[in-house]
């Protein structure tokens, strides 16, 4: 029998991607997501007869969680639950709490929750480097403390770490704690790439951006980000909690570099004015180094560094946008 | 004018050794708390006139923290709030999730709500040694990492340090990360001490205990952490986020000389039965080593070291519990 695999905000940016792979791989999937900044849309044509479903259920109602999971239980015995549900907006979550506790604290903790009730073998969760907070220019391990994080975003991702950690105890066979970098790629709904050409899709003559643009950070593509957590999850590691730094080699590209490239691609000559801070918005870590030596030590390696991923993901937002 | 501090579960064990102290020195003190595991009792006879003033309130709920903190507010604008109010009992958040994420997690987000709705100046947080997880015999500094808590009072006290963490961006003009290790004395609600006292009066043959007591823990007198506490927030530090270990400098003692002690104290001749397991319950973190090399740099010293906290302990819960 096929692998059972669940992924919650599977109809999300990373999400598509990942179900795109496991249909790929063999596994029959259910995808579970509120649909708020997912969209079915984003999994049409994937999957053979019976081999994917689709369930819109927001997650962090306990009601709504409960029958999703029975379903999908009922369906197959679940394996493997991968919880890429949660706000990737950031700057929304500084306005107003409420949306990074409930859309990712609150459904993490729900679909722990469902472990007790339905069962399942592992659970795979999408943090972020965020969790790590401002560690200036030292490099970032998975070792590294304190854990400061300096948003409610990064603050609600590391409360699902602990409380992934904590389900560890209770019966999860493996837990895994994937810790994202900048991530790029298509279907974009934000990030600094979408910013960028929708904003110069409204206005071609002129780009403005936040902060001084040398902000210098990495970014993966996304198609690398799934590949990493496919080859992580199978690498048989040990460890009943696994915790991975996943991003690119590589020290990242500027602000500036990303502008410009955008500006070239999508409204040549428009003018690119910058702000003054060194940062673009509470909650923007400016720099960091952040070590995949243990990634590494897996045996994977990335398909795209920091430029070639940037580079190809402005023409599929581009295309995406229509621009 | 008198500072005024507000003590969140300030009717609680911890909390009302705090509310003593601070009003010795002094301050205005402003308690809220539920009353579930505080009572007022343990405020009784604190305080001059108009020094003192008890908020009976739900921080975890929205409507009543906002009311409590605006009345507290009216009274006298808010210097420093000091977060005590948690889940205290570590096996009821094993049973039941819920019970650290209202208690200890959404009192947390509320408190931090608040200061959007009325300011303050700095937040001081009581968190826990819990939330490292098992780290066996690795010295534990502040910077150490990964963060893995086994329990969901770890998880939901590591995800309320992020959450006071994200909020230093957000105006607050210092937050202070305790980590507590176990406390003893009195007013106690649970523990191992109240826990073999309570179980010898009911029984005063035998006790039972939970693992095979080898577990080896430090033990910090409530009077000293007070102390710690005041010390390091007026220690003048000058970072932002201020996490510092609260312990005090020996390596601790075994439940099975707890035991011993208590029934020396309580019941002289009964026996002494134990488990098998090196842990007493899920969630249990068997042995580690704290280190205090931070606290002890800001000049700070215990007054008690891990015996002589346990030995005054008992007589004290001995005595509370009429023993």
């Amino acid at each position: 029998m096929s692998r059972h695999s669940v992924v919650a905000g599977g109809a999300g940016f990373v999400g598509a991607n990942l179900v795109a792979r496991l249909l790929q791989r063999g596994d029959r999937v259910t995808v579970i997501d509120n649909m708020v900044r997912g969209h079915p849309g984003n999994l049409a044509g994937l999957g053979g007869p019976g081999t994917l479903s689709i369930l819109t259920a927001d997650l962090a109602d306990r009601r709504a969680s409960t029958a999703a999971f029975r379903e999908a239980s009922a369906r197959q015995p679940i394996d493997d639950v991968w919880h890429l549900a949660a706000n990737s907006d950031i700057p929304a979550g500084v306005a107003d709490i409420d949306v990074d506790l409930k859309d990712t604290l609150l459904s993490t903790i729900e679909i722990v929750r469902q472990h007790g009730e339905v069962g399942f073998r592992r659970l795979l969760f999408a943090s972020s480097s965020a969790i790590y907070g401002d560690h200036g220019g030292r490099e970032i391990r998975e070792e590294t403390g304190p854990l400061l994080p300096i948003s409610n975003y990064g603050a609600m991702k590391l409360a699902s770490e602990a409380s992934v950690s904590a389900a560890a105890e209770q019966g999860l066979e493996q837990v895994f704690i994937f810790r994202f970098p900048n991530v790029v790629g298509v279907p974009a709904t934000h990030g600094v790439i979408y910013d960028f050409v929708h904003r110069l899709r409204q206005r071609g003559d002129r780009l403005d951006v936040l902060g001084n643009g040398t902000q210098q950070k990495a970014y993966l593509h996304v198609a690398d980000l799934v590949d990493a957590m496919l080859h992580v999850a199978e690498a048989s590691l040990s460890e009943r909690r696994v915790v991975m730094n996943i991003g690119p080699v590589d020290s990242g590209v500027s602000v500036r570099w990303i502008a410009e490239r955008v500006v070239a691609r999508v409204a040549p000559g428009a003018t690119i004015r910058y702000g003054s801070e060194d940062r673009g918005w509470v909650g923007d870590v400016p720099r960091f180094r952040y070590s995949v030596a243990r990634l590494l030590a897996t045996g994977w390696r990335p398909k795209l560094g920091s430029e070639d991923a940037v580079a190809r993901a402005i023409d599929e937002v581009a295309a995406q946008l229509g621009a």
